[in-house]
């Protein structure tokens, strides 16, 4: 099992995930390069030349009680973090947050997608609530073995409350329902929305990448629930706090009753650590006298340098793997048309070729194919976020891939 | 509902809890006392003074990717907080960490509760396997509604894996059982062991109270799955977390899936905060020229003196309420004999009253009464965490109570 950034040995049975930065290596070394899941470690530089702007200090004796937010129905937000929130949400005009919105704070949106889940089904109804995606759905490799996914997540506790019940674009039973939809896409970069759109029918818009890095901000999201996470905003994935915006009172009780009987509540520390952060770029992105790029603009350089590169490579490739086109939008965040830069490239091979094992036999790339997202195997996802020695690595490493070793 | 401090008007259909101190009021001024639940913000004078000694700061670029413990099975523990942990065990003597033991982390022991059913269960039963828990057993108030308790976290997402069969005492299946043993008992202080002993059983040991401020060290617990939280050990409720000490490899690495697949790991923020704090604790207990008391002789005096004042209160009762009686035993940690000075109190009216709306109709007491924790109404509890302005206020009102009025 292998999941450090750039491994030489493949320790047996044993978890090996590291973020070490190690030394940059050639093709020649032979090591493995993972980009199978989506760690956000390319925005690390950015950070540390914010340096103290963007530190935290928390006294011995802060934080000490369980409660804070007296009048808010989630009773566990720190106010700082939701105002932070709104704000950057008003600043970047990507989501719709007027004052009649709820926030829920969770461990990582992947809390408030159980907590979701929780809200729109009902101990009453005789049947588990049915959960849909369209292919291609979230998947999300861990440790390389895909412990985390929508079918995953919501097959994990075997609820009587829900079930996984497939592609939404084969969806066609005449009873309730929860669609997931995620847009931009994870894995393939696409804007989407719903696949099946009948009365009573329920959503759940994860939103996780509609950042101006990623894709162009054309209007403010206004969906009933949506989620969004620290993670992919900023690239902290390690403070673990995601955020819904939820529309129904109601709905939002019932997710704040998931989180308290879940975990009582989430982190102060992480709540103060994304509100400073977010509080910090909303800022900057306010303010024209600011030196240098924003984060934003920053991200949204880094990314498109990425693709560029990316496009470079795959347009050499003679046809052994191409890569999705985007529209290009009016985004209203930079006031000019771009492009969308996906956190993750959505590689297809020739017909005939896995592509997941074809970049693993060929060039030592640990990927994550397409049957963990509902789609055939000449797909395969890479992450586009890794820090830049690796994915100098892998442009290096997919330039020499072939097509001619595959172990189907 | 009101679940804050000390509350002046009670807000319809709204939470309302806060924890801001508030200006002491006498019982002339009619003020609502919340005792239901236990939050632990006794210590926090303590580490006002401790002050900057405690502090940890954050920059802006620090743990920015989701993994960072490469060579644990727990991934995403970090490794200050596992070694303060084990070195806090070792010092204080209330639990074994040789190092053959894992500890997971979790966002609170209420994730890792839920970690350990899902660990302790199986899909590959035919039926549910039961939850069972002997009388009284652990039940808190969360915004007044029982919302968290063994019953409800057992039941809440309607698993397939696992079942709520109530009181251990009753239990007579000839089925597979889960055994929640909690020691020192929430609510009410006794040292306790497994009811249920059969081949096969299984047992989760909630040892949350087992420190010297609560009750004499005599051993060195040694479970195979023991559960402990920051919350308690050190009043530190805010920061959500939680650590299990478990034998088992296979049970260990269930457990960790749990937590991957529910949030993604644990706040980097709040592990560091944790491990800064349990360190902090470690070394001064081990210094001998620490100047003035450790955090234990500290908690204890303080506990030992609140104990001390609601025992002569309840003597003066006249057999309207009565207090549990606790053994005194040899500390090891202290080197002397001490008494057990619970967190919560129990306490136990006259026949035929009804404890919990005699506190509440004669002394504007919210307390938490037995039904909640599978007993009958004569008992309820009183948390002996609260600040000391709420703590007196609560003397006061207890030495007034008549028994005079009760609406059962």
């Amino acid at each position: 099992m292998v999941v450090g950034l750039v491994e030489t040995a493949v320790p047996a049975a044993k978890s090996t995930v590291s973020s070490a930065v190690k030394k940059p290596t050639t093709l020649s070394s032979d090591p493995i390069i993972n980009v199978a899941r989506g760690d956000p470690t390319i925005y690390e530089p950015y950070w540390k030349k914010m340096g103290d702007r963007c530190k935290v200090v928390i006294a011995g004796d802060e934080f000490m009680s369980y409660f804070y937010n007296a009048m808010n129905l989630c009773w566990f937000l720190l106010p700082e973090l939701d105002n932070a929130i709104r704000t950057l949400h008003r600043v970047v005009g990507n989501a719709m947050v007027d004052d009649d919105k709820f926030i829920v704070v969770g461990n990582g949106s992947t809390q408030l997608f159980h907590a979701l889940l929780y809200a729109l089904s009902s101990p009453d109804m005789p049947e588990p609530i049915n959960v849909v995606a369209a292919a291609p759905f979230y998947s999300v490799s861990i440790q390389l073995q895909p412990l985390q996914s929508y079918p995953e997540e919501t097959k994990f506790l075997r609820s009587e409350l829900y079930k996984w019940a497939g592609d939404a674009n084969c969806y066609d039973r005449d009873e309730p329902y929860i669609e997931v939809v995620t847009s931009p896409n994870n894995p393939d970069g696409s804007i989407r929305g719903t696949v099946e759109n009948r009365e009573g029918g329920k959503a759940i818009h994860d939103v996780a990448y509609y950042w101006p890095q990623y894709a162009p901000i054309t209007s403010k999201a206004d969906h009933d629930a949506m989620l969004f996470t620290f993670s992919k905003a900023t690239g902290h994935a390690g403070t673990r706090i995601g955020w819904a915006i939820v529309k129904d009172k109601v709905i939002a009780a019932k997710m704040v009753k998931f989180i308290e009987v879940s975990s009582i509540g989430v982190s102060r520390e992480a709540q103060l650590r994304a509100a400073k952060v977010l509080g910090f770029i909303a800022d900057d992105c306010r303010n024209p006298d600011v030196k240098g790029e924003n984060f934003f603009e920053y991200g949204r350089r880094l990314m498109s340098e990425r693709w560029g590169k990316l496009r470079e490579v795959g347009m050499k490739s003679n046809g052994v793997f191409s890569l999705p086109k985007y529209p290009r939008d009016y985004c209203k965040f930079t006031g000019e048309y771009t492009d969308s830069n996906p956190a993750f490239a959505w590689l297809k091979s020739k017909e005939g070729l896995n592509c997941e094992n074809l970049l693993r036999d060929e060039s030592k790339i640990i990927s994550r194919g397409g049957p963990s997202f509902g789609v055939d195997s000449t797909y395969t996802r890479v992450s586009m976020l890794s820090r830049d020695v690796e994915f100098e690595l892998l442009l290096e490493r997919l330039a020499a891939v072939k097509g001619t070793v595959n172990g189907n």
